[in-house]
């Protein structure tokens, strides 16, 4: 049941709410994937993945999904969450930060960490792209940086019934 | 490889362990769903989808599950965990509470959410189910509640090798 | 889509890095498996699943994975990451520990968390293996240890269009 997911889409969203985790649910309505069911997956970007608009999905879709969000309940406080994702000829990496403070200097951050995941891996950074949210809470506000991996196709062992060749 | 599920099955459990990661297992062992590898989810219930008992699964099946715990070494401590399941025409929302207090404040809670969550949707509530999990702590206990997400249709692109349509 | 893994795979790896995500990453490296998505699950080895090498993957496959990390910025500081790997007839139970302190006592706490779950299912060991990590921080250092889910067998509900049973 493994696969490469070939269509990544990147969303972003602010809310405030009642809770933390209807502010997230919020914030994730803001960003167009609140009626999904989201697995949290780390972070890598498939070799020859393209990014595009989310495809229409019914609710409760579950979709592998690399997201990152951050809550306040200090009135004025601004936080933001980012995800950048590296992409090059071998593939890329999605990098994730969060924090209370701007999303420019979460962008820096996230990009840092980027390059130093391209280095070690040997990989150039042909584009790096943002997903990046920024808020200013008012109450209880949440900011949320996601990336859906979407279009997989099936890898190996799991189709060795079918006549395909584990890896 | 999306795809969505079609039955939830609810469950709860509470146990004492020896270390907290064991306290939840024996808790998941009481809610009959500790033989499953649980991927967690965020928290949609899809349109149509129905409630049903658990049916029977091989050891160590890969099952997404939207779940809860809370884990106290404080003896004598009330720990309660809630999944609050509210469903409608259009589908519903799972909210997860866990707290260090009764299992009847927690539902009020993930209650309030559940109204939140439809309200941002512009969707009426039918029903709310709750998996609730209350357990007073001997030495080192653990409250979890759990929907699991079982018998999944595919969606979209993955199939488009077969026939489908991507949407 | 639910399905039984049939192939485990243990990893570990230690590694320096600029911040916490990406000293994650390097260890990951290292382990051999920092350029797949990992989805975390919980912990239960398949019956009559086995375990050796890990397949040859195209980058971004999305994989099952149990996993644990620790991170530490304190220099000269010992920190370790094990998962314990206990099986038997009917199957088995992956337990993580990380703290920081060696990797002999972290092995040692794992075991005893095979122990009690074994005990619980009233089910005997035949064997416990381990992934362990261990590291001492130069700057920001992290352990990791994993065991990867692999070649999954289809189960129940979601091919009851195809033919099988429903479970």
């Amino acid at each position: 049941m493994l696969y490469v997911p070939r269509l990544l889409h990147l969303a972003q969203g602010c809310s405030e709410g009642l809770t933390p985790l209807t502010a997230f649910d919020n914030a994730l309505r803001e960003a167009g994937i609140d009626n999904l069911n989201l697995v949290k997956v780390s972070s890598i970007v498939p070799k020859d993945a393209r990014f595009g608009p989310r495809p229409s999905l019914p609710v409760g879709t579950v979709v592998p999904t690399v997201y990152t969000h951050v809550v306040s309940n200090v009135p004025g406080e601004i936080v933001s969450a980012v995800i950048a994702a590296g992409t090059g000829e071998h593939g890329g990496v999605l990098m994730e930060y969060h924090h209370r403070g701007p999303a420019d200097d979460a962008e820096r951050v996230a990009t840092s960490m980027v390059e130093e995941g391209f280095a070690l891996r040997g990989w150039t950074i042909d584009e790096i792209r943002f997903a990046t949210a920024e808020h200013k809470v008012d109450r209880l506000g949440c900011a949320t940086a996601a990336v859906l991996l979407l279009e997989g196709e099936p890898v190996g062992g799991h189709l060795r019934n079918e006549g395909e060749v584990t890896p």
